[in-house]
């Protein structure tokens, strides 16, 4: 694990680009992940993308679209809000303000505070009526349909590049999202199901097709941003073929208080979900920070 | 907001109770938790109480048991890991260790690590056994099933008074779980599936009975420890109704990344899932210290 | 390190203190924190208590006193900044407000927000006054003094028992502060200077009397509240002995960025700072929260 | 404060620099201290730099020779390791390790941890070896000398390109060290003294010129990575001036302590420490990942 400690130094920056696997702290981290994500492509891991609701909301949406736009993964899981943010986003702006705003004050405006990202009450109103035809026409599918099945039916519903939904259905890379209905969409389904009592979304129906891409890839990989349920399915799934060969965390989360969502790594490792002789990593930063930089290698041509 | 503030002195620590309203930063905080939580009881609201699956692993599970068997609290909205854990501790022991053990060491021995909590693979296996004859009966009772049902199902499959389903179940507070199968109760029904294919967790079923409790109560208050889906859901249900009426975050995230688990009170004001007019507070602390402490004044006759 | 874990239950509540060292998470880290400092007094260690300023600033002024008053400490080391809150506080009452004020209205009012603590500008007019005799009659004394004279001088000039300084002057428990100069009470010497160009504070010269407490004494403990200056002159010191034999950090800084102040007590043993056999751990919370339940059996009576 | 959103895209990605400022949360801040860092150039303000010494220990060493090269900024104010860090650095290499190495064996090996950087005991055997003949230069100028006089001294005596000191030597930028004795130099000074008793660093001696930098300039800004006694003297001496105008915190600390390092700019305007009208922002991240990123359009050419 030791190497030589170069300092980074003038010709790093003039070069345009930092040598931060030789800086130390966090900067060797986010060097580490963007080389452990080169590992991961070359050996042809099945690579999981997971990420939270919030990060939907930012500029990492494009990143998102972009990864799944070139097949740079494989599996994508997240949750109910992501798919909210990123439909809005097909047709409405978000804006920057600050997170130490009056929310009582924003909240006479009708303004949503999300950080330091604000949102319309429109943006909603425009998802409602985005969403009610889709959710018509699965239903007309099928009367009790899959997380998965709502996020490809959503995807193909728009039409923006800037969508990660709008790729994925694209390109067939499946979206999961086990906690669907907390979510904008999912309060769609309260107001749907009074008017089809019948319809349901059956959240085991997606367990066999993630499970099967886990236990049929040579080797996984996973890169999961932030924590909550997305982080926790993705190396869950990957406990039935003995742990992902290759994971990168990135996460602003706090380990000592035992929750999932601070849990470094190598707490994985003793559960199984990732491997024993893994390569792994956890950059402990903002994603909206951390992506660009690790991605930047990737997606910069 | 602004009152005297007079040092916590000698007489505080030896009266066996510090006046911690008066220390100032989060001691403060921890204080008027505790007055805010008594005025929730005085006015009768309607009491959500939500946390995250690794409290659940620790020793707040008995702080959980008997706030539900007082009936204090009358919904909880957790996640599946909750559930794993609650039924798992009726009968086996988890150990406590260190943050920084060796993982692979530990996989080797057939121990899973969760913070400094140590959980030996034969907890998951007594589970897959408690689980699978729940499962039969709700399944010859109702093909499809919801969250709530399998979290009463359970609680009533056992008889420890030591856990807080068996109390839910005993004195009928609902217990929702959107994200339910992300768990591994939630991995059994993988398997439970692969026997009987037209099995299902319907997650819209649990929308309009916890709708309605938002929807019916004169008042809400929110006790949110932890983030994920179980804080968002909690809160978002409250949306219906304009607002909670008192909420209480207790969190060790960070708002600075815009996620909702780091996200204080205020930003849910914008959102109208707190009322402009609520009294809220949130409590940066790892909830195994703090919630003793705000509930101490109530549980502790 | 593994031991059976029974969960934190009723009886534990009733009993009026719950059994933080079984829960789990930081809980256990606070049991064991406890644990640890019986452990130092018993052992007759020689204790080094550090902490930072916004913390005399608080409640725990209380409980740094008592601590002096009972001679539970040897040492203490600190900030100017403590220096200032303890001798403002014998006269002058601080009060209570909130993290999320608006600061340019505060500043208007002459209002200086240290967290959720508010202080007026009317006390820093009242640390000025108090001050002066004491310089000048310490300039009177020796012309060029040092952090520990000036700190038992401002304690023998006043007769508050809440006071820490008041009570390591009375029991002759040194105080030191290495970078005094950074506070209110060194910018009066700024302006104390300016009519006594001559003055001056030699920081070198509280070296060896610091050093031969760690070198003399048989076993040596340290409560480190906080990080910075105070927390790594503690084990700095130590490191002249081959390391402190106990060590308790509270911090909620996060090591991840190699900062000292979120650096945790292993980080020290590979330095010497803290014995490769000494017994420690890190308490990650609030010091407001943690320092009352951690000193509760030893104050309290 | 409120800017449309436009989400980061492939053509940002492509084009080698993310557009950070509109991407929200974090990435939103770095671009925000940018600009600002921009503004205070074009406004030709007294810049003042401060950060703690474990950046000093990483590859942002050679960032902040690079700006104190260009005179970039007019003042730097750090800790005594700083001085440590960068003189050893002169001569020696660092490396890289991990965050969870076994530190008791790394202690057995003679090397030291800091965060995931490693430092051999060799290393400050050099910085005793190359300290000492510094220290008899200065006492045979002045007996009592003070922390500006040692880091200018220190400066000069070395000619690696790649130290800070060596640049503020050569390009007269005042470096201050009010906490200068806690450190391994710090350390030197007491074997120092056991020679030569009447040897003194008295750190009365700097304020006045530090003073006047503040006093005297039309404007002033800060760049204030980390935090501690470098944090606080930095917007401490601005207060003699109404408040910095222009200030860039870095920092991962969390301000619900109370404490000054997570202390966010707002809090600084109450205590008039940043003036009211200032342009401010806290960027949430290791300075490892922000600073160059921050700085790379400054020093990319």
């Amino acid at each position: 694990m030791l190497v030589v400690f170069h300092c980074m130094d003038v010709e790093d920056l003039k070069s345009g680009r930092q040598d931060y696997l030789s800086t130390g702290f966090q900067a060797t981290n986010i060097g580490r992940a963007a080389e452990l994500i080169g590992r991961m492509k070359e050996e042809k891991a099945a690579v999981f993308l997971s990420f939270t609701a919030n990060m939907a909301a930012s500029g990492l949406r494009g990143v998102f679209a972009e990864m799944c736009r070139r097949r740079f993964v494989d599996v994508v899981i997240t949750t109910g809000g992501s798919l909210d943010h990123d439909i809005i986003r097909t047709k409405m702006d978000y804006g920057i303000g600050d997170f130490t705003m009056d929310d009582a004050a924003l909240h006479k405006k009708g303004m949503n505070r999300l950080g330091n990202v604000l949102i319309k009450n429109g943006c909603y109103e425009f998802l409602e009526k985005a969403v009610r035809p889709v959710f018509e026409r699965l239903y007309n599918d099928e009367v009790v349909t899959s997380p998965s099945s709502i996020a490809a039916a959503l995807g193909s519903s728009v039409s923006d590049k800037g969508s990660f939904l709008y790729w994925c259905s694209k390109n067939r890379i499946p979206v999961f999202s086990p906690g669907i209905t907390d979510s904008a969409i999912g309060l769609q389904t309260y107001f749907f199901k009074q008017r089809h009592p019948d319809f349901g979304i059956d959240v085991t129906k997606d367990m066999k097709s993630l499970a099967d891409i886990a236990l049929n890839a040579d080797k996984t990989g996973a890169i999961v941003l932030g924590g909550g349920i997305s982080k926790h399915h993705t190396i869950g799934v990957n406990l039935l073929r003995g742990g992902l060969d290759y994971a990168v965390y990135v996460t602003t989360s706090s380990p000592w208080d035992g929750s999932l969502s601070g849990a470094r790594t190598n707490e994985a490792v003793s559960w199984g979900k990732i491997a024993e002789k893994a390569r792994h990593v956890t950059v402990d930063c903002d994603a909206t920070i951390a992506l660009p930089l690790i991605m930047e290698k990737f997606l910069g041509d």
